[in-house]
This record gives C-alpha cells, structure tokens and sequence, in this order.
C-alpha cells in the first residue's frame, strides 16, 4: 500500500475525492464548491496556527449565544441580502423582497384588522398603515396573510426582553385585499452588538445601526412569499444600513396626521408562485 | 440623500466598502478574503432560501457542543492540514508535522523517563516508544519536553469518559536528547461522529476513521515547536486517514518484542525557531 503525501496544492483534490461517494447530486454540489472556496480563502491569507484557532474560536462563540448569531452575522457580511437577490427577482411590478433576520416568530398573534401589535400604549409615535396586496395584473389577493414585526420605540424586538409576545401580528386583507393596522412609528436602533458579530463590526469599523423600518412576511396560496420591509424615508442610516437591506423601491413617506400619529401607505404586490 | 440599490453583482463591493476603516491591517486582509470568497460560494451554488437557513441551523449546531466540533469539522475538510502545509514546511531533514486535533489538553501529568502514561493496567497491548530529540545539526537538544497523548484500546480519549487525566503526559529528554516511555499500542478509531461533522461525513459517503497513531507535540527553547504524529505502519486507513494527517515520513514498525510488548523507536529532528 502506498501511501501519499498531499502537498497544499494536492490536498483540496484529495477532499473532492473523498467526497465522491455523496449521493444527494446537490448536497455533493454544495460541498464541492464549499471546500474548492473555503481552501483557496485558506491559501489566500495563509492563517498561522495561531489565527486559525482564533477563527475557530470565532465560530464556536457564534454558534453558542442563544440569539441567532450566525443569521446576524451572514446579514451584516451581506451574504442574505445576496442570497436574495440571488432567489427574488422581482418583475413586472412586483415588491422588492430583503433579509428575514433574527427577530421573526412564529405563531405571533393574529390580530382582526385595525388591531394596534403595540400592546404597551403610550410607548413611541401612534403610527397607522394602510394598504393592498395584489397580484401583477393588479387584482386584490383577498385572504392574504401578512406577518408584520417590528422593534420597539426603545429600539428593542419582544424577544429581547422576555418571552411575552409584543409588536408583532398577523392580518389577513379583506376580499379586496386592503389591510389596516396600527403600530409605533419605526425608529433605528443597533442590531444586537454585544456578541461575536458586534466584535466583528467595531474592528472593522463599523456601526451596527439599521434605519427605522417595517418588517413583513406575506404570503398568499399560489403566490410566491414576500419577505420585505418597509423603510421611514428621512430616517437616519439608510444609506449605511447595517444589513445591506435598504433598497430604494422600498422607502416611504410617513406622514403626521391630524392627531399627530403617523401614517403611511402601500401596495404590496406579490408574483406567482411556479 | 441618495439610496443606491445593490445588485448581487454590486454587493461584495458594497461590503468591502464598509470595512475600509479596520484599523488592524492583517484583519483588514483577512475579512477581506473571507468576503470575497464567501460571496464567491453563495454565488456559484445560488442556494435557495431554505438551504441558506440549513447552513444557518448546521453552523449553530457545530458550535453548540460541548467538545471542539468546529476543529474537527476543519480537520475533516483538510482546512487544518492546509494551514500546516502553509506554516510548517519541513527541511534539512527535520521532522514533519501534522494536525493538533481536539484531543490535547493543557496540563498533562509530567512523567519520569520510562513512565507508563496508561493507567489502566491490562488495557489493551503494552508499548514501548524511544527515541531522541535533535537539531537539523544532529545534536541531541537536552531538556526537549514531549508531551503525548493517544486514544485507549477501545478507541476513547480520556476526555471523551470524563475529566480524569489518562493515556497523556509530558516527559523531558535527558542530557543525551533521549527519552522513552510506556503506553498502550495505538488503534485505529473514529473521530466523533454523533454530531454535525458525523452528519457531513456519512452525507457525503466517508468513514469517520483514523488510523492507528501517537500524537505529540514537542517543544524545546530555541526551536520551533513540532506538532506531529507517529502513525503504526500496517495499520487499518492509513490511506484514508478521515482527517487527512497522515505523512509517509510518519509511518513507523511497531514490531513485538519479547515479552509480547510492541516497540517502537523514532528520533525528531526540530528546527531552529526564526
């Protein structure tokens, strides 16, 4: 029996070999193309021993916060928003999708419409919104579900405060598709930045602030599902969001009403599903 | 203001943008190619939202064990046999290097010469290892420490059954750069796999098996510290060493004295440090 020696060069064909006998063709894929890129990352920077177990470290205090740590970290590397812009292109008139992040929850609360997912009254501006979800033809989608979320006027989601849910809520359109509710009027506020991703920001120099927005996840039956936000057009780090999420199409006005809430508008419109 | 939109394209710019302001400039190299590369295999495998979040939950797993899972994810991709192909590049006849793994522990028992560093008695087939410790000069180095450590006859290191010290210690060489010691003759055993790198393993068709083997890491002032293994030639994977750490320069003749105790002897060569 002979036994080789793998020079770096020689070594990452060696894996690729090894990983011959995957059955599933995609999870083969996948794999291939993680190793040929992770070993050229590898031969690029040419870590010390030392630096090699200080990313490995990295890696294992990321995996081990309670928190989704490792989606913060792929949304403020810019890897979701590529991961989207790589799966929903929108078309023909459809709303421009972004990042799910950290803070969705399932089985948030269903409200009737109207409803206020503020449950802490007296807490930030009074905000109502307003609007349709209709298909690429322009006809209302009645039933849609849509998920809204978002943080609190102290900058913070429920859950980084404690099980009980708030801020959050499901509606459903009426047959004409129209939806209404209210909420607090977005404000910016950090990402979470006491952990690994927070390190990683302040040596790269940094700030972990995303603008004030929305967050939606609507969904229809035979449509294709809209993970999107809604951005305060003037507020603050939307040039500079530190996610990557802002995009044009997707930034509104919100108004000061008569009794000095905000309001604001829009028609979501969502693309078949194939 | 204006609010650019990002197109996948645009994005990996967009994000080396934003880290132009790290201070520490080998960081500044180092996430650099991390993001380009990053950014390179989410383009080429175009994963769908779902696998996105699969690569998402597998990290999170990786870093929530207890024991070192992401060194031995490094180890089984041949990430950590790349580092040291990159670091340590053996010359003049020096001793070659390979993986740490995640078996070393700090503070080994620190033995006399002959010491057995098996303390189960009867456990598996004894051994006697001797050997020297020298320069590329052929001079003995006096007082070299060699700290070994080795999996039991079933295929367990110590800390895989509790936190007692075994099968590990510390020895110096003598005057002569010679040393000598007792333990049990290595087995062939598979690394961990009732977690995510045992999940990777068996999805892409490969056995989780080292072949028989000594580790050692070697130390001595003045030289640069050796990391190495002494794997039993004859052994079973010697071919397919699941970690990719097998040298044939490493591979030695355990023969069978006369008592029935296997022997084995091998003289390291360590180079000055720089």
């Amino acid at each position: 029996m002979a036994i080789r020696r793998f020079s770096e060069k020689k070594l990452t064909g060696e894996v690729l070999k090894r990983i011959r006998g995957t059955k599933n063709p995609r999870l083969k894929q996948v794999m291939a193309s993680f190793i040929r890129h992770m070993h050229a990352f590898v031969r690029d920077v040419k870590p010390t021993q030392e630096e090699w177990f200080e990313g490995i470290k990295f890696l294992t205090e990321t995996g081990r916060l309670e928190r989704q740590e490792f989606v913060l970290m792929s949304d403020t590397l810019g890897v979701s928003m590529l991961v989207d812009a790589l799966n929903y292109k929108a078309n023909a008139g459809s709303t421009e999708s972004t990042v799910l992040g950290p803070f969705h929850r399932q089985k948030a609360p269903r409200y009737a419409l109207g409803a206020n997912i503020s449950k802490n009254r007296g807490d930030g501006i009074p905000c109502r919104i307003t609007g349709t979800i209709r298909n690429l033809k322009g006809r209302p989608i009645a039933g849609a579900e849509l998920d809204v979320w978002e943080a609190g006027a102290d900058g913070f989601y429920d859950m980084q405060k404690g099980k009980a849910m708030n801020l959050r809520g499901i509606f459903k359109a009426d047959a004409k598709g129209h939806f209404h509710f209210r909420c607090v009027r977005p404000e910016f506020y950090p990402v979470p930045h006491d952990g690994p991703v927070g390190k990683m920001l302040r040596a790269t120099g940094r700030h972990p602030m995303r603008p004030p927005h929305l967050h939606f996840w609507i969904t229809a039956k035979g449509y294709k599902p809209l993970i999107t936000h809604l951005f305060v057009k003037g507020g603050r780090y939307l040039d500079s969001d530190a996610v990557f999420g802002v995009k044009p199409e997707l930034i509104i006005d919100f108004k000061k009403g008569k009794d000095g809430a905000a309001t604001a508008h829009y028609d979501f419109v969502l693309m078949k599903a194939k």
